[in-house]
């Protein structure tokens, strides 16, 4: 390392827990962070040398990181790939591309590329109508799945319609005169599961382990690492997430969501263009965290091993309580007493009900051990809240 | 996790690499970091949410840090323990406590202190003038070495003294006028290892594994762990770092330097009252690395796990090169591409020769992989420099 050492710098678009998770993991490398964000005080703000206030999908506020900055990324698909593109065109590094994130943040468009590819999904249509809701589940049976195209995340912008008489309802919900929609089948799927994949800008790929993830309330509570599945399905599921991730042209940590139908057959849920809360576990579990290796491939560095160094990790969420709870310190103290437990508090200020407020991971050799371990911290974070083993 | 969370605030005294791999395991914990360094460029200042320029040594200075902290800790033993005491007499909380520190800073007291302890450790003496350090070597032999009192680290402070004709210059090189300096008998080691232990607030212990050092021109160049030596010198050089640190008092985390004596028998080296070189490993190879047990520590928390999930793990530090080097990009993109290495870069401005520049680490099963894989990713980010296989 010579004396004029120049450090990378690396722009992150948006200042929430992913990333500030990426600025943890940027900063051993050396490489300096940037964060524009809407907020003052947002996870991600006080681990930036620089953080910018701004409205992410502004281009000239995204310019601004952009001239701060030798590489951007994006922790969310919300930033609109229009503004991302002029990012582009004035010259300047981004990874995921504009192009990716289009193909990925409106759901209708991601599942149409998918399915060009041959990939496995549930059945889906552009909805423009409450008729055609109708039509669809003529053809499918109910109930179906009416979604917003575009920003959606942790069931906002979904609504499961069981009926006929629900159809004009859901319809209103979404707001279907303004946005668009589009509408899915069911899928009476036995397990959700999900796995990151890692594209170098060479295009050299790292898959991570298949995990099975637990939803409550459409929020992720609980991922189980690795999933434990006959090695065929474990095979076919990774090869699903390469072939996922290639057919948007990703660069980065890029999540796919499965489901596990029955027979061990498998249908693309979503993908995310970005790391995912399914790889959190991966900061301990693994080699190379998620994290990290998102930061080596849009920097074009070579990508670290993203297997896993113990067999059993559990990942359990600290969700937002909406009464006072046994205050922060007294809790933590609490929780960090139980074996093993590596908590991450994301440094939100505001913590209403069932928002992201951190997570907690145990790793070890016995599965059954490590889970409940987890589950026996979460409960001491989050008395207020049902936290139960798992099916 | 409430809607009113409060979240404690850590002050740390100090800007420099510990400091900074501290915070990044505060940050985790959900614990707001401020600093107090003396530049504005130091490798921490941008990972506190608050960094402040002051001299460390100014009680003013560190009271502005104590009044947005609730706890207070710091990265050095040159912090003079007088200023630390104004703090402590202010009402504020400092671990490792201004007593701790002025056991250990003065290093005279600290083998004093040791001494009375019965623990194990090389001849030495206050020396107040050249014809008393005649008087050593003509009780131990030569060589002696001559070393200053306090704010001696690296070799910086200590002269080996071969014979009466160097007694004088060494004498004057140390200004002995103006420092209170004392002697030591030169030890005929066979290896140089290392402990870092733990304290809770509430006297709790963990003892991490016994490791190896290798020093090059007095700085540490390379750390094995664990030592690869018979258990019963294991136990005991456990026993013994437990026994020093309980001797001054310890809260957070302590390193315990040792002589390895023929015959296995074991001397004390000396004792560093915060986290150390020799414990950076931990930070990758142990379920809870000493950077957040120390912060455990020192907020009261429960201590985590020290020990290793792995059987082998090297930790190699990244001198500063005198001449340019192949330039810090191509280099780190090189050094990642060897399979398994963690790069720890500390973000300094100015890479003098020899100067800590950052550390990389490698785990794994075989030791002779691991260390190999270690001193081939440092031998291209240091070309300049001899990385050798040490012996």
């Amino acid at each position: 390392m010579d004396t004029n050492t120049v450090r990378p710098r690396l722009g992150i678009i948006g200042e929430g827990q992913l990333a500030r998770m990426l600025a943890l993991a940027a900063a051993p490398l050396g490489i300096e962070v940037q964060i524009l964000g809407a907020g003052a005080q947002g996870p991600a703000i006080w681990l930036a040398k620089q953080a910018l206030s701004g409205n992410c999908n502004d281009p000239a506020q995204l310019q601004r990181l952009a001239v701060l900055s030798d590489v951007l990324t994006l922790e969310n698909e919300f930033v609109d790939a229009g503004a991302l593109r002029t990012l582009e065109q004035a010259g300047h590094t981004l990874f995921p591309t504009a192009g990716s994130v289009a193909l990925v943040q409106d759901k209708l468009t991601q599942k149409e590329t998918l399915s060009r590819e041959g990939l496995p999904l549930p059945a889906f249509r552009a909805i423009a109508s409450p008729g055609q809701l109708h039509q669809c589940a003529a053809e499918w049976g109910w109930p179906v799945l009416l979604k917003a195209r575009r920003n959606g995340y942790d069931g906002k912008g979904n609504i499961t319609v069981r009926g006929a008489e629900e159809v004009g309802p859901a319809w209103e919900r979404l707001r279907g005169e303004e946005q668009a929609l589009y509408a899915e089948a069911y899928c009476a799927f036995q397990r959700e599961l999900a796995v990151v994949v890692t594209t170098g800008r060479d295009g050299s790929t790292v898959c991570y382990p298949l995990v099975e993830t637990v939803q409550q309330d459409h929020v992720c509570h609980l991922v189980r690492a690795p999933a434990r599945l006959p090695a065929a399905t474990v095979t076919a599921a990774s090869r699903l997430a390469c072939e996922a991730v290639a057919a948007v042209g990703a660069v980065g940590s890029f999540a796919v969501e499965m489901f596990l139908m029955p027979e061990q057959t498998l249908l693309i849920n979503e993908l995310a263009p970005r790391v995912h809360n399914s790889g959190h576990y991966s900061i301990e579990a693994c080699h190379c965290s998620q994290f990290e290796n998102h930061v080596r491939a849009v920097m074009g560095w070579p990508l670290g091993d993203p297997d896993m160094h113990c067999r059993a990790a559990v990942m359990v969420n600290i969700l937002g309580q909406g009464s006072a709870g046994p205050g922060h310190l007294q809790a933590w103290s609490e929780a960090l007493a139980v074996p093993g437990v590596h908590l991450h508090d994301y440094g939100k200020e505001q913590g209403r009900w069932g928002r992201k407020m951190g997570h907690l991971t145990v790793i070890g050799d016995d599965p059954g051990e490590v889970e409940q371990r987890a589950l026996q911290a979460a409960a001491l974070l989050c008395p207020d809240r049902q936290i139960e083993r798992a099916s």
